[in-house]
Order: C-alpha cells, then sequence, then structure tokens
C-alpha cells in the first residue's frame, strides 16, 4: 500500500500558491492509517523510544496510537491554558508574532528516551518548540517522527542533529 | 489496574470551587492507557461501529488508539477553518457564548455505523454537536464513549436515547 495515495492535495489553501497536504483521508482509511502507525512504531523502537510527545492537536493524531501499540506513555504539548498542573513553557516563532507551548512539570522523567511525534515537518517551528520542553525536563529526544515532511520549507535545518524520520515526503 | 487512580483531580480549576478532572497521569501510564484504550476498543466492538469519530483535541488522544486497534477509520470533528476540504458545520453553545464544530462533508458514509469517542462527558454541548455532524452525513451513531462522565452536570440528558459508556464517573 502507497501512503501517498491517501494524502489530498488542496491547491491555494490556506492562501494562493500553497498546496496543502490533508491526511484525513489516511486517517479515514483504516488499513493505511494502521500502516502509517505501524511504521512509525517501528522507527519508535528502532530508536529505543520510552515515551512519545506530540503537540495538539494533530500530534495526537498519531501520536497516541504509537504509545498505545507500544504500551508506552504519551505526553501532550499544549498551548498555553489547557494543562491544569504545574507546567513549562517555550515562546515560539510564528509566521506572525509569536506562540507559547506548554508540557506538564512532571510529563518526563529525567534521562528518559524521547519520541516526538507530528503528522507534519513544514517550517519546524513547533517541533523545535517540543524538543525544546523536553530537553528542559531533561527528557532526552532519540527521534522525531513525521507522516509528512514539506521538503521546501527546510524545517529539517531547525532539527539539524536529531534523528528523524518522515514517512512521505513533498 | 484501577483506572481512577490515574486521574489527579485538581480543586478550584479553571475556577473556584470547579474540581478537574486531569487524564494526563493516565495517558503517562502505558498499561494504564492501553487497559483504557482496550476497554473502548471492547465497547465499540460490542455495538458495532464501523468508524470512530473525536472532536479535537482531546478527543483524538482516545478516539485514534481506538480506531487503530481495530483497524477502521476515525474521523476528526474540528473548529472552524482547521478542515481544508468540503465541510459542513454545526453551531453549539458554550458557557458564555457560541462556537462552531465541523467535519468533512466525506467523512462519513451514509449509513455508516459511528462510535464517537472522547475524554469527558461534562454538560454534553461538544457530543451533542457532534452527534448532530455525524447525522447531517447520513452516520448512524451507534455508541458514544468517554473516559470520564461528570455526573452532576447532567450531560447524559443531551444523549438521551443513544447508547453511551464512560470508564470512570465522578
Amino acid at each position: 500500500m502507497n501512503l501517498n495515495d491517501y494524502i489530498a492535495s488542496i491547491e491555494d489553501y490556506p492562501k494562493e500558491g500553497v498546496t496543502f497536504r490533508d491526511i484525513t483521508p489516511l486517517m479515514a482509511n483504516g488499513p493505511a492509517f494502521a500502516q502509517a502507525t505501524q511504521e512509525i512504531v517501528d522507527y519508535a523502537r528502532e530508536v529505543g523510544a520510552e515515551v512519545a510527545v506530540g503537540p495538539e492537536a494533530r500530534g495526537f493524531i498519531v501520536g497516541c496510537p504509537v504509545a498505545y501499540a507500544m504500551e508506552i506513555g504519551f505526553a501532550p504539548v499544549r498551548k498555553k491554558g489547557k494543562l491544569p498542573r504545574e507546567i513549562i513553557e517555550v515562546e515560539y516563532e510564528l509566521e506572525y508574532g509569536t506562540d507559547v507551548l506548554t508540557m506538564h512539570k512532571d510529563a518526563i522523567t529525567p534521562g528518559q528516551k524521547v519520541v516526538i511525534i507530528d503528522d507534519l515537518l513544514a517550517t519546524g517551528g513547533t517541533v523545535k518548540a517540543t524538543i525544546d520542553l523536553v530537553e528542559k525536563l531533561g527528557g532526552e529526544v532519540v527521534g522525531i517522527a513525521f507522516l509528512i515532511e514539506l521538503k521546501e520549507l527546510n524545517g529539517r535545518e531547525k532539527i539539524e542533529g536529531y534523528n528523524y524520520k518522515a514517512l512521505m515526503q513533498y
């Protein structure tokens, strides 16, 4: 099964000149979603992950099934104001302005081997902020997995030196 | 394993007099997260679900692992502006004002048996809007699963006549 067959490409969305890669057809297809998850499970095992971390909301889509399949924990990264206990936070840059991502202080045990999971590597801002949060908590980022890498946006430069895998590239 | 042992109760959050039930300790514990997911998988099989539907962001946390484990599709319910293709929408009431939830028009096949999954049954506004979306698309809601029901908020009245299950009740 070629996972690319389950990605919808929407021209000029969200703005002219941009092609949006939509993963919802992949999620809608049980066997395709299962295969994508399994490929990330294989990668996460290979790098020795002990806990999975993913940013809301789409990082939960693949990250939570991977954690379930490996029977490891999942630690959510959320926008400010969403996590009820003691948090740490990191500010990161958006196209216009900045935003803040947070994690619970007890989400990672120091020294724990972490796999970060998100749907998309675009400019890399979100994943870099997630790396910063994990490392602030003493976690070791042993791998980063994406469904899709948008190569021309050069997000890989922001995660240089880290092991990563993208199941599909555009 | 008693899943309740993995729910953190935070007094006076988000405001005085409210006790917030936090599922992140459950998610952080691989075996507890796997057990909770498995219990919902058992329920979804029992009601004959063919596709899982969940509202962002926390509906993805359990809904996506359940879909993966059953090898069925998952259709996301999202805030307006997040889904790139043709959508339908439903307005629903919040404590103050209203909000809009959307689904892709092709997310459900007419006649498809749907299990709706979310973390929490509180006042029931989100789940009722999700039911409305699924039924607008011709889906049949055969079951609704929650990790937690907050009984005193009476959300169950909003889903009267629908089969539902909550793994924990407070």
